[in-house]
C-alpha cells in the first residue's frame, strides 16, 4: 500500500531515493492565495544541510529546490505544488562493500523481507535524505501558519547524558539563532560539541531528545477520538527515521504524579480561559486549549558507527560476520541534530492540516 | 471532519456518548472466513469492566454486546460487522452540578471551543466509555492475529512510583492471569493495591505506564516512511484518552546511549536472521524484524478527583470558582488500569490492518 | 478492503443485511449546530416505503429509525450520528428454495467468487434494502443543504418506452407531490401505472431513467482533476444497486453535437455571470457554474421476475437448471421507482461533502 | 482539499500545469517486483501525441518521460515511482488575448470562483495536458495487469452522427492497430476523417463516444456497496476532461428493456460459470462476473472553436462581448480521439487498484 503520503487535507506525497537523481514532494490541498517562493523553501532546507554544521556529516548537499507547479505569479493557486531537490555528491560506490552484509541498525534486512528487493546504495527510501522533502513541505505549511500567527520553536533538549538546564522559552528563542546545533544555551552547547568531537574520534555515536513548542494555537484544534492532536503529532514524529519515543507536556513523568498536582486549573486571563500550569502540554481531550503545545521526541544513536560490530552476510550461504563502517567516512554521530528542522516541519504539516480541517467542524 | 474512524483496510468507526442509549462500532474490511461469536467479544469486554476489579470505578457496566451484521453462521462474510453495546447504569443527573463549570483535566472546555455545543453528561465522546468499542473491535482483530500465531501481552508496568521489577516475558504471561489489575508480579501488585486504596481515601489519583509486547510478528510488517509500524502504533496509542507518551524498545533511554551499545547485532538462529539484543524493540526502518515488538505507553493521573481545585464557571458572567467532585462518587484513581485492554485492542487493530496491507507489497 | 464508506468530510458508513436484525448508518463529519430529529429522517424514509405505493413491492417496511448518538437537545454536536433501522417482515424461509441456484441478475455468484461465503437470504448487502441507510443519511445532508438554500428535485424520466414530455422544472416540482411513483406529469403517470400493472401480471419487469436537478449550487463547488463534481456524482450514482449509466446535461447526445451549438455562452444576469443555455448541465472543468446541475441515471429492469429463465445449480455437481421466482411473491417490476429517493439522497451526500471541502480551498 | 490523487492501494498523484516547466505523476503503492522501463511508458505516451495524427491538434509534444525514483535495476522496489514529463512547445503568449474573457466551455470562470486566482495560460490544471500523466501511470498499471493476463481494448465508437457498425471484438483488436484515430473499421474511419477535415475548415468541433472492453478479469473483482466496479470506473471516467456520461453493458438502453430479455442467464462453459449474454457488461452486484467488462464514455465537442460566440469580459467593468478563438491556431476538433488512451489508462488504474484490494477480501 502507498505509504508515502502524509496528511488529510493539506497532504504531501514524497518520493526519491538517497542515491537516485533527485528527491521530491507534491503538496496537494494547499489553499490558494498563499505567497510562496523557492527562497522560502531553500531557507528551511539550509537548516538541515550537513556541510554547514561542523558537528554533522561531511556529505555536501547544497539542496536548492525547484518549484515545478502550483504557483502563478508567486502565489499558490490551489493546484498541487511539486517541489524537486536534485541529489548531488552521490557516491554510490561507497556502498559496494556492504552490499551483501546486513548493516546493524539499518533497514536493509526489513526491506528485503518486505519487498524481496533492496536498493542497497545509501538506504534508499529509509535514508534520512528523504526528510529534506518533509522540510521543504514544512516550509510551505509554515507560510499558512504565519497567517494565524502560530509560531514553532524546536531545539535540542539533550544528547547523551548532557541535558539542557531549565530555561525560559523567550530565552531559548533568542539563543537558538546563535547555535549551529540547535542548542539554545551557550554553555550546554559547548559540552555537546565536545562530546560530539570525542564520539567522532572514537567512531561512535549517541542519541538525543528534541523539544518542540507550538505557540498561539487557537483553542479547538484537533479532532476527538482517533484524530486527537497528540495522535496526529505522534504519528508524524514516529515516522521520522531514528525516532523511538514521544511525550506531551509532563509525558512519562506524569505517570508518577498525582491528579492533585498534575491537573491544570482553569483561570481567567484578561477574560480568556487559560490554565495556571501546563502539565498537559496544551491539549485536553486531544484538542488544543490555547496554551503552548509542548512535546519531546527521543532519537536513537546514529546506526552507522566505525566500531567493530557483528552481523550476518546474506550471500548464498548466510553466515555471521564481523562488521564495521569504513572509518575514513564521516557519519553524523548524533542524528538528532539534523532531525531538529524535521521535527519542526512535521509539526507545521500537522497543524496546517488541522487548521483546514477545523474550518468544517461547525455549520 | 470525521475523526471517529481508525485503520485503512481493517477499519473501525465508533459512535456513541457515555450517557446515550448505546455505543457501538462498525468494522469495515474484516476479511471473510473468520469464525466469530458474541462471546468472543464479551470475553474481551469483561476485562475492562470496572465492577469486576475492586481497585477501579464502581459504575456497573455488564457490557454485553450484540453483533447486528456481518456474520453468517458464525463466520464473517466480508460485510461490515456492526457491534452495539447498550449503556446501563447511566446517572446523568450526577452531572447537573458541573454543567456550567469547566472540569480541570476534562475536555468540556475544548469541545465547547471547537463545536460551540457540548453534551456535559459524563464526557460524551471524550469519555473513556468510548474505549469499550475499541476493545470490542480488537477482539475481532485478535481472531485474525490468531491465524498468524501472533500473541499480544499487555500489563501494568508502573503506577505512581511503584514499578515492576525486571521479569521474564514467560513469567509475566503466567502471572498476569492471576491479577485483577493486570500486574504480572504478586509482590508489586500488593504494593499497587495498597497505593490505590490510599488514593481512594484521599480522593486523589495517579498515573501509570503500560507495557505491551507483540510476539511472532512476521518480518516485513509495517510500511516505510509515513506508515511505519511505530508511527501507526503511536497514532493508535496517543488516541487513547489520558495517554501522554509512547516509547519503543529502549525508548527515551536510547537517547542517552551510544551506537556501540545500542545497535542490535544480527545473528543466525537456526538459520533465521535474528538480533542478539532487542534495543530497537522489534523494528528497523519502521518495519518489523521478527523480534518481539515492545512498547510502553504513559497515562496521566485520572482527572476526576475529590480534592479541592480551582476552575472557571462559564455562566453568562465568567468567573473563577473553587471546584471539587462529589466525594460520595467513586472514580477510578488510576485510569491506566482500565487502559490495559484498550492498549492491547489498539495494538491488535494496527497489526490486523498491516497484515492485510502487507498482502499487497509484492507482485 | 472496507467498501461500506462513502464521502470524505461528510462521510457515511452503512451496515446490515436485508435479512438481519437491523440495518444502520454512522455519519461521521457532520458539522455541529444542525437541528435534527428522528422525524426528519422518517419522513424521507417513508418515500421509499414499498407498501405505500401500489405500483411497488408488497413487502411491508414501516422503517422508523432511531438516532442513537450525535445529538444533544436535537442539535448535532460534531459527534458521529448513529442511525439504526430495524428489519421487520423478514421471511427468510422464502429463500430456502433458491439457496443453491444462482439467481440470474443477482449477486450471489459474484459474492461467492469474492468471499467464498454468501448469505443467500434476500441478497444480504447486495439487497436494495441497504439503500434505506443512504436515504436516512441523505436526510441529514439535506438539513445542511437547506442552510445554503440548495434544492434537489428528483423524478422518473422514463420507464420502458414511456418517456416524460418536455416540462418546466417549476411544473415538475409542483406535480411531483401528487404522484405516488415520482412522475411529475399526470398523463405520463397513468401510462406508466398501466404498464406496471401489465408487467406484474406477466411476471416481468422493466428499467427506467431518473432525472435529478440541483438548484442554487454556489459556483466553485467540486474539485479539479480527480474530484470533479461529475466524477463524485457518477461514483455515487453507479454505487446504487441496478444503476447502469449516468449522464450530465446533454450527456450522450452531446457526443453528436457540434461545439457551435453545444457551448454554453456566458451572459450577465443582473450583474452575475450565468450561461444562456445549460447543455453542460451546470459544470465547467468539473466545478459548478451556478447553473442548475442536471443529471440522469439509467436503471436496469428488476432482476427478480417470474418468467422461466435458465441458470446453474451450485450443488456439489454443478449443472444447468431452469429457474423462476415463485409467482405468488410480488417483486417491484420497476426498481427505478424506489431508486428515486436514493438518487436524491446520494446527490445530497455528495453536495454536503463538497460544501465542507470547499471551505478549505482558499486562505 | 487535495483533488489530485486517484486510487486507494495503487494510487497516483499528478501535478503540473499545461504551461509550466513540466508535468508529472507519483505512483504510490505499486507492488515490488514489476519490470519497468521508461520505454514502456513512452510507448503509451506516444499514443496521445497530437503531432502524430493528422486529424488532431498541431501542438508538438514529443513527450519523453523520465523515471526519477522507485526502480532498482529496472524493477519496481515498492518505493514511489516519480515520473516527470517536460513541457515543450509552450506558447503562453497565445493566451494573452483571452486573459480577461471567459472562454465558453472552459474552466476559467469556475476556477476563478473557486480559488480567486487563475493561471489563464492554456488551462492550467484543467488542460487536457494533465491526462498525459494518467497515461504514464496507466502504462505502469498495465504491467501489473499483464501478470493476470488482463487485456484492455479501447476504441472510438462514434463521432458526431458517424457510428461504428456492429463488429466482433477480435476484428476490432486487429484493425485498431492500423488506425490513426483509434477507429477499428476502415470504412467508418474514412467517414470520420472526412468529417474531421470539414470541421477543421469550418472552425467547428464535435463530440464522440469511446468504447472500452476489459477481458480476462477474474470473477470477484470490485467491492460491494460504495466501491462497486462500475462506481469506481464511473468515477475514473467522469474525471477525464470533457467526459459527460458513462454506461455499462446495455447502459441507457437497458432502461427500456424487460427483465425477461435483459437478464443474463447463467450457463456452464467447460465447467466454468459464464453468462449466455452479457447485457450487464460484466458485473453483478458491482463485482466482476468473469465476462468481458464493457463500458462506453461520452465526450462533449471540443470547446475551443473559431466560430463567433458570445461571452463575458471580466475586466473591472464586466460586460458581454463577442468571442472567437484565433482561426490561425489549430485545435483538436474532436477531443474524444485523444481521450482514447486516457480512457484505457484510467481503466488500467482502476483494475490495478482492485487487484491489490482483492488480495485482502478473504482470510
Amino acid at each position: 500500500m502507498g505509504s508515502n503520503r502524509f496528511g488529510s487535507l493539506f497532504s504531501i506525497t514524497t518520493w526519491g531515493e538517497s542515491h537516485g537523481k533527485a528527491i521530491g514532494v507534491v503538496i496537494d490541498g494547499c489553499p490558494a492565495g498563499l505567497t510562496l517562493t523557492e527562497e522560502d523553501i531553500n531557507q528551511e532546507l539550509s537548516k538541515r544541510r550537513p556541510g554547514q554544521i561542523t558537528a554533522t556529516s561531511s556529505r555536501k548537499e547544497t539542496d536548492e529546490c525547484q518549484i515545478l507547479s502550483g504557483l502563478f505569479e508567486n502565489t499558490t493557486t490551489g493546484a498541487p505544488i511539486s517541489i524537486i531537490i536534485p541529489n548531488r555528491d552521490v557516491r554510490s560506490k561507497d556502498y559496494e562493500q556492504v552490499k551483501k552484509v546486513l548493516r546493524p541498525g539499518h533497514a536493509n534486512f526489513t526491506y528485503l523481507e518486505k519487498y524481496g528487493i533492496y536498493d542497497y546504495r545509501g538506504g534508499g527510501r529509509a535514508s534520512a535524505r528523504e526528510t529534506a522533502c518533509r522540510v521543504a513541505a514544512g516550509a510551505v505549511a509554515k507560510k499558512l501558519l504565519k497567517l494565524y500567527n502560530i509560531e514553532i520553536t524546536t531545539y535540542l533538549h539533550s544528547i547523551d547524558q548532557i541535558e539542557l538546564p531549565s530555561i525560559s522559552l523567550s530565552s531559548a528563542k533568542e539563543q537558538l539563532h546563535h547555535s549551529s546545533i540547535f542548542c539554545p544555551c551557550k554553555e550546554t552547547e559547548l559540552k555537546m560539541v565536545t562530546k560530539i568531537k570525542s564520539l567522532q574520534e572514537e567512531g561512535d555515536s549517541t542519541g538525543g531528545i528534541i523539544s518542540c513548542i507550538i505557540e498561539n494555537l487557537p483553542p479547538g484544534l484537533g479532532d476527538p477520538v482517533y484524530e486527537k492532536l497528540e495522535a496526529k503529532l505522534a504519528n508524524a514524529m514516529l515516522s521520522i527515521p531514528a525516532s523511538k519515543g514521544i511525550e506531551f507536556g509532563k509525558g512519562f513523568e506524569s505517570a508518577k504524579m498525582n491528579g492533585s498536582n498534575y491537573n491544570d486549573h482553569f483561570i481567567l486571563d484578561k477574560g480568556e480561559v487559560k490554565t495556571k500550569t501546563n502539565n498537559a502540554g496544551g491539549t485536553l481531550g486531544g484538542i488544543s486549549t490555547g496554551m503552548p503545545l509542548d512535546l519531546k521526541v527521543a532519537f536513537k544513536p546514529t546506526s552507522s558507527i566505525c566500531k567493530q560490530q557483528y552481523s550476518v552476510s546474506i550471500e548464498e550461504n548466510r553466515k555471521e560476520v564481523p562488521f564495521a563502517f569504513d572509518s575514513t567516512k564521516r557519519h553524523d554521530p548524533v542524528v538528532a541534530i539534523r532531525a531538529v528542522p524535521v521535527v519542526e516541519a512535521m509539526s507545521a504539516l500537522v497543524i496546517a492540516d488541522l487548521l483546514l480541517t477545523n474550518k468544517t467542524s461547525k455549520i
